[in-house]
C-alpha cells in the first residue's frame, strides 16, 4: 500500500530500510537535507546515520559528515546527529540545544549564512561538494516528480548539485499536498523576471514538483511520521508587544500611511510572533496576507477565520492539532498557502517589490537600535541569522522585538552596545517591549536612544542606561557616542556576576 | 544666450539670481538637493543661503534647515550650509569635514540611511514634509523636461514631494547631456518588472529627463561652475591591494569560477578603488561591465580604452582634466554610460540579479569579518553608510578593502571586535589588505579569524590579534569567541595614549 507513493516505477526497486540507506553514506561526506524549520526534514536516515556513527566511534572509527539543509531542522536532523557527535561542519542556520553546545565548543564549524543566499552561493562552490542529498517528500509521481512536505528549503538545488539522492517518503503526509509548493529556482532563465511576477504572497510562477535525475536516486525508505511540533505557551509580555505592534499598525492605517489591507506581513518564529498574528485577528484588518517564513499557528488561523487571504511561505511549522488539521484539510487550504524554496520565500528582491512588513525578533537592542539576535555576550551562538537578514533590510518597515528583561531582571534587552550586531541600525525602524514601542523613522542616534530608553527598556534600567547616555554625551564627541571602556560592561558583568545590574 | 538653456519658454520669466532665490526659503524649512556625491549638485543657491544665514545670525536671528540629498554634496552645499550653521538636520549621506564635525558635537542630527532606500522612505513620509526642491539641470527642455548634469540622485522623488522647486541651469554643463540620463522611480506600475529588464548595466528602461509640474518652479538660477573634483594621489597600498585584488579575480576566472568577463562590477569612492580600476585596464578580462555608485578616472579611462563596454552609476566624479573630457566629449560617452536615480543605480534587487562584484572600503575589520566603514571608535561618524549596504549584502561577491594601519602604524584597521558595526560578516565575503588577502567564502568563525589574521593584518599587530584570539578561544566558549573586557581596549588606548598598541 506504499509502494503506490512511488508513481514512476524504477525507483520501486531502490526501497531499502533507513540503516541499509545509512551506509550508503561514508565519512566525512557532505549530505544536504530537505526542510526549513521544523517542517520537511527526513527523519529516519538521519537517525540510523546517527546509530551508525554511534557503533562506528565505539569501534574507534572516525564518522562526522558536513551537513547542509535549509534552516533549522531541530532535533529531526540536527539534535540526533550532533548528538552522535555525526556532524564536522554545519550551514545555513541551526537553533538545536546540542548542536549549539558543539558548535559553541569549537567542535563543530559553523557558516551562519542568510537563508536567501544559500542556494546561489553553493551553485557557485562556496561551500564544496554536496555528496548525497536527502529529501523528504509525500509522494514521487509517475514522471518522477518529487512532492515535497511541510517545506521545501534547498531540496530543488541540493537535488541538483548532490552525487546521489536518497528519499524519504513519509506516509504521513496526504497526498493532497501536490499543488501546495511553487517550485522554481534562480537559475532559470529570466530569473529576475520571473521573481517580478510575484506581484502578491499568492502568485505562482513555478511548478508542483522537484525535479532530479533518476540516475541519481540510490535508495527509497518509507517512513510515517508527523511532522515535528511547536507548543505555544501562553505568555503576557507576548500579548503586550503584540498589543503595541498592533496600536502603532493602526494608528499608520489612521493616519493613511498604511492601507487597511496593510502590505504582506512578515513574522518570525515563537511565541511572539504568534502573539502578533492571534491579536491580529482581533485588529480592525482586511484582506490580509503573508509573504513570510515560517508558518505557524496563528497565520493558520487567521487563513481559516478568513481575515487573511494569501500566505506564502517556508515552511509550516503547527502545534499537533494545526498541524493535523492542516494535513487532513490540505485540499482546502492549498489554495490560499504556497510554500516555496527559500531563494524565493526568503527572496531580498520580491520582499522589497512587496513593501512587506517585517517583524523579527532580537536578543538584545542598544540605544542606538543596533539588534544582536544571534549571539550571547558576543560569543556564544543562540541560533543562526536565518532570514532576519533577508527581511530586515528589504522589508519597508522593519519592526525587532524583545521583552525587555530576561532571567527575572537579570538580563536587560536593551544594552548600551550590543555586544554582537546582526542588524544595523538602517535595517530597524520600530523597537518593541512590553514596555512599549519606539518609532525610531526619521530620527537621527540621540533621538533613537531617547526613545528606545524611555519606551522599551525595563523601568529597573532605564535610569542606568539614561545615565550611560549622558555621559557618554559628554565625551569628546560623536554621532553615536559611547564610552568604550564601558560600552560591553553590563556583558561582563552578567558573565563575572550572573546580574547585568551592578551591585 | 544662457535663455536658450530654457526650452519652456514659461520659466524665462522666474529667472533671478541665487540671492533672491536664496530669500524664498525660510529658517526651519526642509531643502532638498539634487545630485550625488560631487556630481550634480545646486551650487549657486546654497552659497546664497550660507551668505544669507550669516547675515540672519549677525542680526541674532536663527536660520537652519533641513537638507536632504542625494549622498555626499561636499563644499558645494554641506560645506558652505554647515561653515553657516545653516543645518539643523541631514540626510542620508555626508563626508564633509565641517558638516561631520557639526554633526560630532551634536549640533546637527544626521540620519544615515542605506541610500537606495531614500526615495520610498520621503515618499511613504519617513522624513516629514519638504519644502522646497533646488535641482542643478545642464538645460530645461520645450516640454519642461529637466536635463539633469553630473548626477541626479534622488531629483525626481523631491521634484514629486517638494511644495516649491528651485532650479540651477549650470551653463558649464554641455547641451549634449541629454541623452546620459536614465530617468524613472519605483512609484510608477509594474516597478518590479520594470527594474528586472535592467538585464545589463547598459540598459535603459527609463526617460532622459525629470519632470515636475511647471507651477511648483519658483526661480531659476544661472550658475557657470565645474563641477567638483577629486585629485587622486598616487598611493603605493592602493596599488598593491589592486595587485591582490586583481590576483584573486584572476584565479576565479582560471578555476571557472567567474566568467573571463567578470561580473558587473561596483566599486567604492577613492584611491584604491581608483587602483583596482587601473589595474584590471592592464589584467586580461575583457567586455568588463560596471553597475556602481561613483564613477572615477580609472572606470572613464576603462571605457575610453575599450576594456570596459558599459557603465552604469549614479554620478561621474572625476578629475578636472577627466571632468572637462567627459563634458566635451559627451556625445561620444552616453551612449555607454548611464546615469539613474539613485534608488536604481544603488538597487539591490538589480545588483542581485545581475549577480555584480561590490568592492567597498572599510575604516576597521574585526577577526570575525565584520567591518565599520562608517565611525572612528563607535563614536565619531568619519562619513555615512552611502550605498555600500545596498551593494555588499546584494552582491554575489562582496570584497572589503582597507590598508592594515593607519597614521604610521598606530591604528591597526584589523581589531579584535569592531568598535561599530556597518556590515556583518555575513555580507564579507573576501577582506584585502596590502598585506594580502583573506577568502572567507565557506569558512566558520575561528577559520575567518585565522585568515584574515594570518592575511590582513599587519605584522606589528599580528601576534597581539593571534594572541587575543588564542584566549579568547580558552574562554568558556562561543563560536565567536571574544573576551569583552578587552575587546575595544585597543580603541581605548587609541584614546587615552594616541597609539593602539600596547606600551
Amino acid at each position: 500500500m506504499t509502494t503506490e507513493r512511488i508513481g514512476y516505477h524504477a525507483f520501486r526497486d531502490r526501497v531499502m530500510t533507513a540503516d541499509e540507506a545509512a551506509r550508503l553514506i561514508a565519512d566525512k561526506e557532505t549530505i544536504a537535507t530537505s526542510g526549513f524549520g521544523a517542517g520537511g526534514t527526513p527523519k529516519a536516515v538521519p537517525r540510523a546515520l546517527a546509530a551508525m556513527a554511534k557503533e562506528r566511534h565505539a569501534q574507534g572509527e572516525p564518522f562526522a559528515l558536513r551537513l547542509f539543509t535549509g534552516a533549522s531542522t531541530m532535533t529531526d536532523v540536527d539534535g540526533v546527529l550532533a548528538d552522535a557527535d555525526a556532524v564536522s561542519f554545519r550551514m545555513p542556520y541551526m537553533s538545536d540545544p546540542i548542536m549549539r553546545k558543539k558548535i559553541n565548543a569549537g567542535s563543530i564549524t559553523y557558516v551562519d549564512t542568510h537563508l536567501s543566499r544559500v542556494a546561489s552561493w553553493a551553485r557557485a562552490g562556496f561551500f564544496g561538494k554536496i555528496d548525497v542529498a536527502i529529501i523528504e517528500v509525500a509522494l514521487v509521481r509517475a514522471d518522477g516528480g518529487f512532492v515535497p512536505t511541510f517545506a521545501i528549503g534547498n531540496a530543488q538545488t541540493w537535488l541538483d548539485l548532490a552525487d546521489r539522492v536518497i528519499i524519504e517518503i513519509n506516509t504521513w503526509h496526504t497526498p493532497q499536498i501536490e499543488g501546495l509548493h511553487d517550485i522554481w529556482n534562480t537559475t532559470a532563465p529570466y530569473a529576475a523576471a520571473t521573481l517580478a511576477r510575484i506581484a502578491t504572497p499568492g502568485t505562482r510562477v513555478g511548478q508542483a514538483v522537484l525535479h532530479v535525475d533518476p540516475d541519481k536516486v540510490a535508495a527509497v525508505v518509507f517512513t510515517h511520521e508527523a511532522e515535528q511540533s511547536i507548543t505555544f505557551r501562553s505568555d503576557p509580555d507576548a500579548a503586550i508587544i503584540a498589543g503595541h505592534i498592533l496600536d502603532f499598525l493602526q494608528n499608520e492605517v489612521a493616519r493613511g500611511r498604511l492601507p487597511r489591507a496593510l502590505p504582506p506581513l512578515q513574522s518570525g518564529v515563537g511565541n511572539i510572533a504568534n502573539a502578533v498574528m492571534g491579536g491580529l485577528a482581533n485588529a480592525p484588518f482586511e484582506n490580509l496576507t503573508a509573504y513570510t517564513e515560517v508558518i505557524q499557528d496563528g497565520m493558520l488561523d487567521m487563513l481559516r477565520s478568513g481575515r487573511m487571504t494569501a500566505i506564502s511561505g517556508a515552511a509550516l511549522y503547527l502545534s499537533p492539532a494545526c498541524a493535523d488539521f492542516a494535513n487532513t484539510q490540505m485540499h482546502s487550504l492549498r489554495d490560499r498557502i504556497v510554500l516555496r524554496p527559500q531563494e524565493v520565500s526568503n527572496n531580498p528582491s520580491v520582499v522589497r517589490a512587496l513593501n512587506a512588513i517585517a517583524m523579527n525578533a532580537a536578543i538584545e537592542v542598544d540605544i542606538y537600535g543596533n539588534v544582536n539576535s544571534t549571539r550571547v555576550a558576543g560569543s556564544r551562538v543562540q541560533n543562526g541569522i536565518g532570514g532576519s537578514g533577508d527581511f530586515a533590510r528589504s522589508a519597508m518597515l522593519s519592526i525587532f522585538m524583545t521583552p525587555s528583561i530576561a532571567k527575572n531582571r537579570d538580563i536587560s534587552s536593551i544594552v548600551p552596545m550590543a555586544s554582537h550586531v546582526d542588524h544595523i541600525s538602517q535595517d530597524v525602524q520600530v523597537v518593541v517591549t512590553e514596555q512599549g514601542l519606539a518609532d525610531l523613522r526619521g530620527l537621527g542616534a540621540r533621538d533613537r536612544a531617547r526613545q528606545i530608553i524611555t519606551h522599551c527598556a525595563h523601568p529597573a534600567y532605564r535610569p542606568l542606561l539614561l545615565d550611560y547616555m549622558q555621559r557618554a554625551e559628554r565625551q569628546p564627541g560623536g554621532d553615536t557616542p559611547h564610552i568604550l571602556s564601558e560600552a560591553l560592561s553590563w556583558h561582563q558583568r552578567l558573565m563575572d556576576t550572573g546580574v547585568m545590574m551592578p551591585r
